[in-house]
């Protein structure tokens, strides 16, 4: 039986396609049967039905999750096309969120007997079997993309479930469960050792799984990104039980200034005295494992959640006056990685307490050592200062489309590391997992002492219903298939700009700065300027960062995460001669002047006051400039007031079109060039409807 | 100075240019001679400044009006491009709209002096002769689209305008205006003659200028309507002062009943006790003609509005028992083409008392006979019961968009026959004119016998902007330029329909009809249904008439009017093979069944409850019918409900697509055949704004 523990992930670019087809066989069967082996540790069918946590469904819940999630991620995916049970795959497929209060009500849910799940297990552990015989497979070996993946998921999604259920079993009350040989605790216990801080040298490092890793990744894991860490000091050893407990006798739990806003409301809804898993009987401590209780471990390493060991540094930080906190997710990969050159899949034995390789609880937190440090993987968890956030070049996989972004939110810090039963994919270099910080896992923390902020990354993506369209308009596909807009526009000035290579231009009504960056291939300097703040911030962000993000709406409440880069339309080396500024068109100041060349697009009709632009625009331009004018003339009452309208009236009795007024108006200064073209102008609202506007581009020059 | 009088309107197709540009060089100068010689009534140039009509602008205006209109035209037309003087030409450009009671105060006017109006008058007369002599002309003559039109419009505009501000002098005090020789009254008059009924034989008549008449027409005019009108007794002479006063002394004035409320509310807010030119002097009775007062000539026509004149045919009616009003346009027509087969082109010498050839005031009834009726034509216009409505056909001169549409409104009514003063375009068969029916011109009336209603053309211009777009989606161009969306359809359904001659289909939300038409090219039998009523009546109009008419914003402001026809499409022989009716798509009624095919175009998304309406569609199908449905899936919190959508939303846990949904709901009772196409929807907002649907279209077959 021993051999279901310290398995491996899968090397999914092995090139003997038999082998692979066995090992995934392999795989899937000893992770199916380890799952069960968890529940064996409830003594009873009835328990099953118990709410270990009053936020969670029952464990029969998950019991048939696990299984159902197979085939609801095959079916999805196209790879199968008979369900096995609806009604069961309908009913395991979402569990409670967190933190929904108002479905508590379990008589909400009709949950069957545990023989039928356990039958309804079976016979999705004989389908997937069958897949894996039936599925073609070749020496490319099984990719994102592959009818495979969904496979390799549904084995290390019931790997995550080992562990989150694990922490449901340890609330569950202890009559109900009983302990089982294959569960073995770890028998070492003592006192703990003094805690110091070591140096930690700074240096670069890269964060992101390449998309050739030959491991199974979760989406939040792709892409990329880089950080010049400075130096910081970490503790050699995790946080253990006994310097917790000195936090705790110093008042750390009644003592507000320790704890962030969040944490003391946490704290006073919570009225806990201390970390979870802990109980005091008299004067002793006791620790609750997975199934039994023991003398408190003073010398294993603490478990709380992000906002008790956050308190716990403010109080060290008081204490020591250092500038004690969590790392971050960069500083916490500095550390692993100048100790640390394999990995799970490389490894003979664990360096650490991890996947399930010696014991299913905790150890000592001075008994796995790295260099000076202990415990830098394995053991619990370790909570960073760094919610979980995606790197650029993230994608979503579209089976799985919410794995990860409902995380992004700002509220689920990353742990990292891996516990005594993270496994597969868990225990690799490259896991990120976040949790809400007031949420229990298998987790603790190591402090350490730097002055340095924390990079937070507020990237997020643009949910605003008014700026996303333009976000797609600028950087998304043309939804009419043809050309794109800013390449329509840039071909029909062609032979105008070719005379002005180097020069300085000026383009306002920028948007999300797509037409800005394009207009830097010919100028030496370009200002783009938008009135509206939330759509100039994506130009800069462009700028600053090189991508942008944005929500789209597919179709009702469906919708897709869309990520653009700057370099994706090879524009990352005009990109400095770009600038972005956010001021009225209609009310520039004097600054922006001396351009060569004026790009205005949607200017007009989206001016205030749209004659006043246009009478003072020559101002800006050097004589003999360029002024282009791109309208859609489609006057919007809540921007320009009907009498400031340019046209789209009768004037002295007759139909007064808005390029008559362009005419009337710029006459004295400009000189109409060429005859005004016609260009289509799309904006997406859902993946069905667009909208789409005729927009009219006039070339002017300023006279001498 | 008397070849002023009695000229012509011109043929315009005179196959010898250099003839014809002499020819309008001559009517040019001498329309604008006899206007200036109306002015010449008034005795000093103050009298320009005083307003006539409380209602209109003093002469002055009307001075100017007629010399900047010639401007303003060929502005608009492009065939000049310099202005005389923009001042004058938007000062002089707008008469004061008879309805609006709040621009009175004429302290908003600061008219220029009289000779300066004369200086811009000669100034415009010299421009227009230039151009006379300058426009190219070919022996095609000056069609509807010729640079010419402006001119010839100009002319027959200041014509006009001889009679409207004979009108306005008629108005003017006694003491400020003056008899000249030129403006010659009748001295003719006497005892009245007893008025009869005789019989006017019933008969076809069509209506409207052809395209191809020699001579000017205003857009109204054209365009084609037949009638078979029924026979009808007319009265011999037209009602006479005498015969007026008869029901003015019977106390017409007094009693409500034989009024309309229109016409009551009239009488009741302007004190009225006779028609306006009358006055009463002791026992006397006064007329006031255009420069003096004299006896009353008993003889003479009566001149009042419509309301008087109908309420005098309902004092007559009531009288004599007898269905006695007023004719419809179509009955007046009928008696005048039963007696005149000539036109003001044609003759050596008018038949009655009009294009100025006798007198500049009324004559006798009893004077200019035809046949047994007198003054078919000519001595005063005729009020008819017919308010002025566009024949099918009609379409809008660009250069003059206003002159007809805004009476369109069903409270303008037609005058015919023309006055004594009545000369050019005025004084043909087919012009047509009309009135605010308080409003007073030179007009009397013609009272007939008949039993047979008159017939109102309720055809009006759709104005419903949730409508319009849906006109224009079925009937008018496709945007973007390529196929239309209905031709889209038919094409992806080819091969389908092939096996369906001779068939039953249903056609739901058919929105104005387009594809229920198109249908009916391969079905025996198509039943169209739409939830909207103001849809399906215009769907219902197209079909019962052959064509409908919208108003298209284009920007702002500014519309233009459209008109389309079945047989535009080539649809007219197979509209009888359609039926329309106004149904809930989700909830259809047991008579719509039995079909072998249906097509519903954004029937889902505009359901209130799809699910139902997919549910039940089979039962609406003969077994092995096909079921094709067109769809954006975009829907719409205010018709379908959060939780009646199909999808758009997670189903237990994952993205579940609307198309999805078709499938789960769609597939006990029928198999997909093809997969699913995909064709983008049109939806014309504005001439540069549309929205654009990518509408799914799948095709089902019944299951047998």
């Amino acid at each position: 039986m021993d051999d279901m523990k310290g398995i491996k992930t899968l090397n999914l670019k092995l090139t003997e396609p038999e082998k692979l087809r066995e090992q995934v066989r392999y795989y899937f069967h000893q992770t199916y049967s380890i799952d069960e082996k968890l529940y064996d540790s409830l003594i009873n069918d009835e328990t099953f039905y118990l709410r270990a946590d009053p936020l969670r469904h029952p464990l029969v819940f998950y019991l048939g999750h696990t299984a159902a999630f197979y085939i609801n991620k095959l079916i999805i995916g196209k790879v199968i096309e008979e369900r096995i049970n609806p009604s069961y795959e309908s009913m395991f497929a979402i569990g409670v969120d967190e933190m929904s209060w108002d479905d508590l009500n379990e008589a909400n849910y009709d949950w069957p007997s545990i023989p039928n799940v356990k039958r309804y297990r079976d016979l999705v552990r004989e389908r997937v079997d069958r897949l894996i015989s039936e599925l073609p497979l070749d020496e490319n070996g099984i990719g994102w993309n592959s009818p495979w993946w969904g496979v390799i998921m549904g084995i290390e999604h019931q790997r995550i479930h080992l562990e989150t259920s694990s922490v449901l079993i340890r609330q569950l009350p202890l009559e109900k469960v009983r302990p089982l040989d294959f569960w073995n605790v770890c028998p070492k216990a003592g006192a703990a050792p003094q805690n110091e801080l070591l140096p930690v040298a700074g240096g670069k490092i890269r964060l992101g799984r390449d998309d050739n890793s030959p491991w199974y990744g979760w989406d939040n894991e792709y892409g990329s990104i880089s950080f010049d860490v400075k130096q910081f000091e970490a503790s050699k050893y995790l946080v253990s039980n006994a310097e917790f407990l000195e936090f705790i006798e110093d008042g750390g739990y009644t003592q507000e200034r320790f704890w962030t806003p969040e944490g003391w409301s946490w704290l006073s809804f919570q009225k806990a005295l201390m970390p979870r898993f802990w109980r005091k009987e008299g004067q002793n401590y006791k620790l609750r494992l997975m199934t039994t209780e023991i003398e408190m471990p003073w010398n294993w390493p603490v478990e709380c959640n992000y906002l008790e060991a956050k308190a716990f540094c403010n109080w060290k930080a008081a204490q020591t006056s250092l500038p004690i906190r969590l790392p971050s997710e960069e500083e916490w990969m500095r550390l692993r990685d100048s100790h640390i050159n394999t990995d799970q899949p490389l490894w003979d034995v664990a360096p650490g307490n991890i996947n399930l390789e010696f014991w299913a609880s905790s150890c000592p937190v001075d008994h796995f050592g790295f260099g000076d440090f202990y415990d830098l993987i394995g053991n619990v968890w370790q909570w960073t200062e760094t919610p979980i956030y995606p790197f650029p070049g993230f994608k979503i996989h579209p089976i799985y489309d919410d794995f990860s972004v409902p995380t992004f939110d700002g509220r689920h810090n990353l742990i990292k590391g891996g516990s005594w039963i993270s496994t597969g994919n868990e225990a690799l270099r490259d896991s990120r997992y976040a949790f809400r910080r007031h949420f229990y896992q298998h987790a603790g923390f190591r402090y350490i002492s730097s002055p340095e902020p924390v990079t937070l990354h507020d990237e997020p993506y643009e949910t605003d219903p008014t700026i996303i369209p333009w976000c797609d308009a600028n950087w998304g596909d043309n939804p009419l298939g043809d050309k794109h807009f800013s390449q329509q526009v840039m071909e029909t000035l062609q032979t105008t700009l070719k005379k002005l290579q180097g020069k300085k231009a000026l383009h306002l009504g920028c948007k999300t700065g797509r037409l800005s960056f394009e207009l830097a291939r010919t100028f030496a300097h370009v200002t783009g300027i938008d009135f509206t703040t939330r759509l100039i911030r994506q130009a800069i962000q462009m700028h600053e960062k090189g991508f942008i993000r944005y929500i789209r709406v597919e179709e009702g409440e469906i919708v897709s995460h869309v990520e653009k880069h700057l370099k994706d339309f090879a524009l990352q080396d005009v990109a400095d001669k770009v600038e972005f500024w956010q001021a009225d068109v209609s009310n520039l100041i004097a600054k922006f002047t001396g351009y060569d060349f004026i790009l205005a697009v949607n200017a007009i009709e989206e001016a205030i006051k749209p004659r006043r632009f246009l009478e003072e625009i020559h101002t800006r331009l050097n004589s003999g400039g360029i002024l282009v004018l791109v309208d859609g003339y489609a006057w919007n009452p809540d921007i320009t007031r009907a009498e400031d309208r340019l046209g789209g009236f009768r004037k002295d009795g007759e139909p007064y079109g808005s390029f008559e007024a362009l005419n009337d108006i710029l006459d004295k200064e400009f000189e109409l060039l060429e005859e005004p073209r016609e260009l289509w102008q799309t904006l997406r609202q859902q993946q069905r409807l667009h909208s789409l506007k005729k927009v009219q581009l006039t070339i002017w020059r300023k006279k001498a």
